[in-house]
């Protein structure tokens, strides 16, 4: 109603004046990359990073997708070492339940936080980042946020298929409130480990188990059936992701291995959130799932969930969790882990 | 991290393989517009609308700018009678300490509520919405959110520039804070309004006068050069302001008159926020001011500030505040006034 002027020659208020057009044509363009003071340089260069150039190997397999997972795990895997070292952590590797996980403890831990654990669930689109290689955002909430962390290596393609990364999740989690006791134990990850995160508690409901005292939710995969504004708007600018159609999708199809994109243990945001516990959400402003986290958070807020929502500056998809030496990944993280201490028991 | 694996030719995380591109070129393309269950017909229809095709009435003076803005207030002029109407409001002008107002009051009032006092800072790029025009968003809050609130009808070009409407914002609030107290009232505003809101709290702190209890930041011009990546991906997609270069950017330049535009008190996120009162924050994924509003919303955590942001799914600028017949409307004033309600002394 504010801008319902423009020389008296039109009223772009209330519904006077509509025109609809199923379809809005925009002309080719070009996007300079953001400068503005508050993006640190380290941030600035890896949003001006071109496309990633390999972002559509539509796998049809688990096998096909396993590959790749294992050849990108090896960079993955190389950078581990030295992130212990740097954030002074200890990492092992276990079973719980039969489920495999990495401990990973920081040397010295703050008092309040000994009696505190955070599972984690990592991302890769359900098939990417095997074993340790799915470890690197545990290590950096480890770290940054001084928390031991549970990091669930869930079985994937072609291991195993929808739900088994679900199961996996909900069988650590279960053993982990053995130890801790629900309230003290948040449950975290980005992308499809966000979608994970929100899907573990729509089967604790259904489980009838105890919610977790908070939940931590990065961009998430919460609707796998390309429904979302940011899909479209934010297509071939979100330089991870770059499009609906390429390599996550495909890759969400495998481990869905059949079964309806739409079940709410695939696209969260299909579930009923009543009951859930605290919630942080994060995301950027290019990010190809801006809607799916933002219609999350809405979803959240409805259901009378206290959900806080954290939206970088021209970040595209989980470009927050790059690494230790990001402003923005200490930022963030460090959000994260002062959302998980205001809300969990000690 | 959690993609590095395509193939394994590329590495995108961290900075391997980091190509710094300054533009990014996009294709030209159709966007649809979207449908997803969770926007309401009403709200989806808006968003559908095309482009305001009156975006870019370029004033270069005061007077062009109010014979627009005369012209275009006869149509919000004419919504007022039925909204008090349905919403059981009554509104009456008056002046307080020499500014004028309008006063808009629930005819039943919550007890809660008695004691506490809104004031209102209406938008229209601080050339827009003169007299009646602009209390719109004040009647709706006072209808939808139940409180008394008072709306600024603050000098606009020609009658003054810059710093006028500031100067009238903070004459009636410390009018208002010796009626109610500072902690019983909220300061709440979109666009101009959201600056405005913005820079009545630098100017309480520069004054030595005490702070609201709570502020509501609705998609805030914070910043009035240019700066802010949403200026440019939702460049023609958001179809109110359409282009940075339009009539919004125009309008400030009025406003300013020569004044930098980088000032705190026309660009307040260059300022100190350092305690600001608890704010609420809304916009929408298509709006052009995304970025200024989620940049705004980090600095204000980056200050220690408690700051909520909601941004609807598809919507372009200010599309929430269209009227109390769109249910988004009343959900995003009801999420405000709720807001307001936690953190207002009664």
């Amino acid at each position: 109603m504010r801008y319902a002027t423009a020389l008296g020659l039109v009223l772009i208020c209330g519904f006077a004046g509509t025109v609809l057009a199923d379809d809005l044509a925009l002309p080719e363009r070009t996007l300079p990359a953001p400068k503005s003071d508050d993006i640190s340089p380290e941030m600035q260069a890896i949003i001006a990073n071109k496309p990633n150039p390999n972002a559509n190997p539509l796998w049809k397999t688990g096998e096909e997708a396993r590959v790749s997972a294992d050849a990108g795990a090896v960079a993955a895997i190389g950078r581990i070492p030295d992130l212990l070292t740097r954030l002074n952590l200890t990492m092992t590797a276990q079973t719980m339940d039969g489920v495999r996980v990495h401990v990973i403890t920081p040397k010295t831990l703050p008092a309040e936080n000994r009696g505190r654990l955070l599972m984690h669930v990592h991302g890769g689109c359900y098939v990417l980042s095997p074993g340790e290689a799915g470890t690197i955002e545990a290590i950096l909430m480890a770290g940054v946020g001084h928390y031991k962390v549970i990091s669930v290596d869930y079985r994937m393609p072609p291991e195993a298929y929808f739900p088994a990364a679900l199961d996996d999740a909900v069988t650590v989690y279960r053993a982990i409130i053995k130890v801790a006791g629900a309230k003290r134990v948040a449950v975290f990850g980005t992308s499809a480990g966000g979608a994970l995160t929100l899907e573990t508690m729509l089967k604790l409901k259904a489980l009838h188990l105890p919610m977790p005292g908070a939940i931590g939710v990065g961009t998430p995969m919460a609707d796998a059936t390309k429904t979302g504004d940011s899909f479209y708007t934010n297509e071939g600018i979100d330089n991870v992701l770059v499009s609906r159609d390429g390599f996550c999708d495909a890759a969400t199809s495998v481990y869905a291995h059949g079964h309806d994109l739409k079940d709410p243990l695939i696209s969260p945001i299909y579930g009923d959130m009543h009951g859930f516990p605290p919630a942080i959400l994060t995301t950027g402003t290019r990010d190809l799932l801006l809607s799916n986290t933002v219609r999350t958070h809405r979803k959240l807020r409805r259901a009378g969930v206290e959900a806080d929502l954290n939206v970088y500056e021209g970040q595209s998809h989980a470009q927050y969790g790059r690494g230790d030496t990001i402003p923005e990944t200490r930022e963030a993280f460090g959000e994260i882990a002062a959302f998980f201490a205001k809300h969990l028991a000690k």
